[in-house]
């Protein structure tokens, strides 16, 4: 194709909010423009990578057996209702109304959708396990969209859901998610930090997030000191082609927002055995501690460390699932639906959570426990009614108008400091298990850098990521509120298991923009490029011009994808131009390599510094093996 | 792929509300589902033909170099308000306010997004003609979706949009267009009626709609006798391949809307020579005419006929575009702008149109006239106001309150009747040119079957027409409203032209199922067919499994896509799935035929009532050279 037939208006300078680097390469080489905010239009360059990435993502969801259907983009409120979700989700739903007054959403995410077709054609066990994706657009009302395509509004996802029978069965196709996920990330050049949720303390064994590193990232990662993630600026393709998953001895990575770490502490065999203990600590004592109010304070006041004081902090938690028949204080909570067949929950509840003073509370971990929609600190006014003191006096011991639910780490304090439920009051020589019994213990803190590897020990570190993709076993959550359900071989009727398995193409294509990319522009895996080859004619003209197209025809022919540079510009520009927009072989034609007996012209990659000279006659025969070596290597 | 390895839950029975063929077939096939009224999902099977028209359309597309690009399917609300439409366009435009309050629209098209993108882009003539396209979803808020995908909510669109310096380039993009929607249609296995706006007395030269005959169809069409378009009930795919285009010595169609014929009256020279010309008219007279309202009635009592009477009705127009300021009663008319940079608009205007008894008035042609943005009769209060009379005695003699627009029948009428603007009283030997002048004298007939051609004179006969695609040469009207420019070599700054071309997707699929199938099911267009052969074993076993997994193997190797019906089902209803389905080519591997020296499989084409036996190690050789040979016959 040849540039003035196509569309390719690149740009010098980009507005100033395009801040990270793909935003900024994608609008320069004009990818993509900006509609509004959070809405990009792909231009035709664009367009032809994306296309690329999400080929690669059919073929290898195709290839684990995965079935290609086309559900809408709208999808009626009803189904939303019928899942819960419609309540449960927050704004960013996009909601409609038609004409008709009837509900719609735009479409997020699709396990009503799915789930819906599925229910009505699902009636026996011999048409499980099930396995459905979708290429499709997807909004979310993100209130700050930014990063380009990389947090916009609208996007498309590859979603897929699979349908079981058993947990097995499940697993099974968990798995063969998981490698293809690692297939599709390989193969479009990137290097993906794979994290499970199932090597931590969560003990769940049913999710795997595929991360790429990044400045701008929303999630924090804690990886295990072994596990050497290749730094992501300027890498060229070949460095890390065949290497696109981190790997490490320990290989331990996890999101901060369910990590796990090893104990710094010896937690005491019971209850029983820590009360039993306690009997060498001094007798609880009741100390004046005026106008302090902070962790800090109280450090100062007693001239000790945070870690001998227990934290205490209230949460209010929003529709939680998590039996709270028998916990303190909550006798008179009412449990209701968010929808006909959605579990019962508890619109609103408190709760007390104790950590080690040097430590933080990790809210993702805790709403996981309680099966929470949110968790949040409380209003001062709820902390002061529920600890009948000022904010900064809450700790475990007498508290009993809530449940109180205390971090792991505090079972191991003895001897320690808290809050005393009245103002300028504190307790000190608080012994767990003696003073006080809390209604759940478990793991609620905040993992940090420096902390050990829940597997090997080593030091953890932290980095910024983006998620690419996301595998979920969800179990029944979707079928059981949907009441889907099929026959076995006796004819009884059960619910189906469910999956689900995402990728952002958006995300997938400009993160490889993030991981190849130089000062001059993009340098694309050949998987993905627009073109393999940009021929630059020095001036499209006589015999330059002759040798140029039939170079292009030529490799036309050998069904490689040429972009020929026919415009009256100075070398320079086009030189910039095609740098800019990463066409992986450059082929420069120009009167002088052609003149003398065996005319040439001039090769150079795109990763690579080096040029170099090669018979014009050979040109296209050397260019579509380097091209179909590259595309081997990433795509085997 | 094996059918079990798929999802394909066929239907017996389908829901009442699924009246038409494809609809029916569809839900049947297991193409689609429902998932609310005008939303549907495609099933795997419905997404393989789906994607084959998309790619038909798309190489089409790309061959004429028009460029792809993928704006989003949410779009600013600002962009319609700046073209006027978010004013102009009534319900069916899905609104939607997000979290922040901001106005968008879920795009039923995208005139307004693609002058955007081209607005920021564009700057030299040097970069046009620009043709862009996109194949997306599109919504509009059908009040009765109906007829399955046919006409739906949300469905997809390919449309293209096209800018020019000059009507020269234009004409030679809307001309390009119009051969690759011929192409694209035959491809597809469909027999189109392309319909000619310029063919008839509207004089453009800019619009073609391309129709196929059905029932349902929204669109009445007028063809001339000469034109023979094949009935499409029950039609195979081999008698229309070749033949896609409907074609008659005249080969004269067009819409109701906008269909002319040839005058079946005299038309004088000019309103002078019929002022002059009514001398031998008896004067004007009037009339008692007692409870005569209608044009029946009147015929009865002056025992005369319809084609005497001057029919004379009162419209109200919105929006009207036409210059009215020195029209009867019009002086005090206020015009507005429904955006900053759209065109000034009276927002509300009354007119009488007369016309000869016996015709009807197209209010389609009428709006085209007014430039209006509808046309609708007026209320009953607005009659008595304007004519000064209960309704019925509406006529153009002495009328002043409103401007007079005469069909061109009224003019060759002399010694007429017509209502008197007096209740009870009606004018004879009214004369054109004597007793009336109107404002405007034009064409605005319901031309009917039995009319004649305008081309040819042949009777015209009347079909109902669904419309898949439409070339429109649009002009100003966006690039005007929207203020794009460009420069011109001297640098001095211009709009330019513009046009726009559209495919619906889902209903070309629905038509090409329409136009081809039988009692049994579909009979599919080897080009769009999900499979090109079906594997029917007998009994999926020994040896038949043997013979028939080698066939599908080694068609698998020659790029025949083959899907192998392995369930454990009677043979009678795997037939009958591969007839409903529709599979070009059936393969029936059993024990008997394989069983003897020469084993042998039976073929049949779905097309054709006969099957024949082949040898088995040549069944795959001649099988993939019947599809190729099918398939270049669509696509040559």
């Amino acid at each position: 194709m040849k540039v003035s037939e196509t569309f390719i208006p690149t740009l010098r300078e980009v507005p100033g909010d395009a801040i990270i680097v793909s935003h900024r390469l994608m609008l320069r080489a004009a990818m993509i423009r900006k509609l509004s905010n959070g809405l990009f239009a792909y231009l035709p360059l664009g367009l032809r990578s994306f296309r690329k990435v999400e080929n690669i993502i059919r073929e290898e969801m195709d290839a684990i057996g995965s079935l290609e259907i086309k559900p809408t983009v709208v999808i009626p409120g009803e189904l939303w209702k019928e899942s819960g979700r419609w309540e449960a989700m927050g704004e960013a739903l996009l909601r409609v109304k038609n004409r008709l007054d009837s509900d719609f959403v735009v479409s997020p995410t699709a396990e009503e959708a799915f789930t819906a077709i599925v229910r009505d054609e699902l009636s026996s066990y011999r048409q499980l396990p099930l396995s459905l994706y979708q290429i499709n657009t997807k909004y979310r009302d993100e209130v700050r969209p930014r990063y380009g395509v990389m947090r916009g509004r609208e996007f498309v996802m590859k979603d897929a859901y699979s349908y079981h029978t058993n947990d097995e069965s499940l697993d099974e196709t968990y798995q063969k998610m998981g490698r293809a996920y690692r297939r599709i990330f390989k193969r479009c050049g990137l290097t993906v930090i794979p994290v499970r949720a199932d090597s931590g303390a969560m003990g769940g064994t049913g999710s795997e997030e595929f991360m790429v590193e990044s400045e701008i990232g929303d999630n924090t990662l804690l990886l295990c000191a072994g596990n050497s993630v290749a730094s992501s600026a300027g890498n060229s393709v070949a460095s890390s082609a065949g290497n696109s998953v981190a790997s490490s001895a320990c290989g331990y990575a996890a999101n901060v927002e369910k990590a796990a770490c090893k104990p710094d502490y010896t937690v005491p065999a019971s209850i029983e055995a820590a009360k039993a203990a306690a009997v060498s600590i001094p007798a609880l004592e009741k100390i004046d501690t005026p106008h302090v109010k902070t962790i800090e304070e109280l450090c100062g006041f007693l001239k000790t460390d945070a870690k001998k004081f227990i934290k205490t902090l209230i949460y209010k938690a929003v529709n939680v699932e998590l039996d709270l028949s028998k916990a303190p204080g909550c006798a008179k909570l009412v449990q209701r639906k968010l929808a006909p067949d959605a579990p019962l929950v508890y619109p609103e509840a408190f709760f007390a959570v104790t950590i080690r003073g040097d430590l933080d509370v990790n809210e993702v971990k805790l709403a996981a426990i309680l099966k929470a929609a949110e968790v949040m600190l409380a209003a001062d006014t709820d902390v002061e009614r529920i600890t009948g003191a000022p904010v900064g006096f809450a700790g475990p011991v007498g508290l009993t108008s809530v449940p109180v639910i205390a971090d792991e780490t505090v079972t191991a304090m003895s001897d320690a400091v808290a809050g005393a439920l009245a103002k300028d009051l504190h307790y000190t020589h608080v012994a767990y298990g003696r003073d006080f019994s809390p209604w759940l213990v478990t793991d609620v803190r905040t993992v940090v850098a420096g902390d050990r590897c829940p597997v090997c020990g080593e030091a953890l570190y932290e980095k910024k990521g983006n998620e690419l993709g996301h595998i979920f076993k969800l179990g029944y959550k979707y079928t059981k509120s949907m009441r889907v359900s099929y026959l076995d071989e006796n004819g009884k009727s059960h619910t189906p298991t469910m999956g689900c398995y995402g990728i952002g193409l958006d995300r997938t294509l400009a993160s490889a923009i993030e991981e190849h990319h130089d000062e001059q522009g993009i340098i694309w895996p050949i998987t993905i490029a627009p073109f393999h080859v940009i021929i630059v004619p020095i001036k499209y003209d006589g015999a330059v011009k002759t040798a140029a197209d039939s170079i292009a025809a030529e490799l036309g022919k050998k069904g490689i994808e040429v972009l020929l540079d026919d415009r009256n510009e100075r070398p320079g520009v086009k030189f910039n131009d095609a740098d800019l927009i990463g066409i992986p072989y450059r082929v420069v034609v120009g009167d002088k390599n052609l003149a003398g007996d065996t005319p040439r012209v001039e090769i150079k990659r795109r990763a690579e510094k080096e040029n170099r000279l090669v018979e014009l006659t050979k040109a296209a025969e050397e260019l579509t093996e380097l091209v179909h070596r590259e595309l081997a290597e990433l795509n085997r």
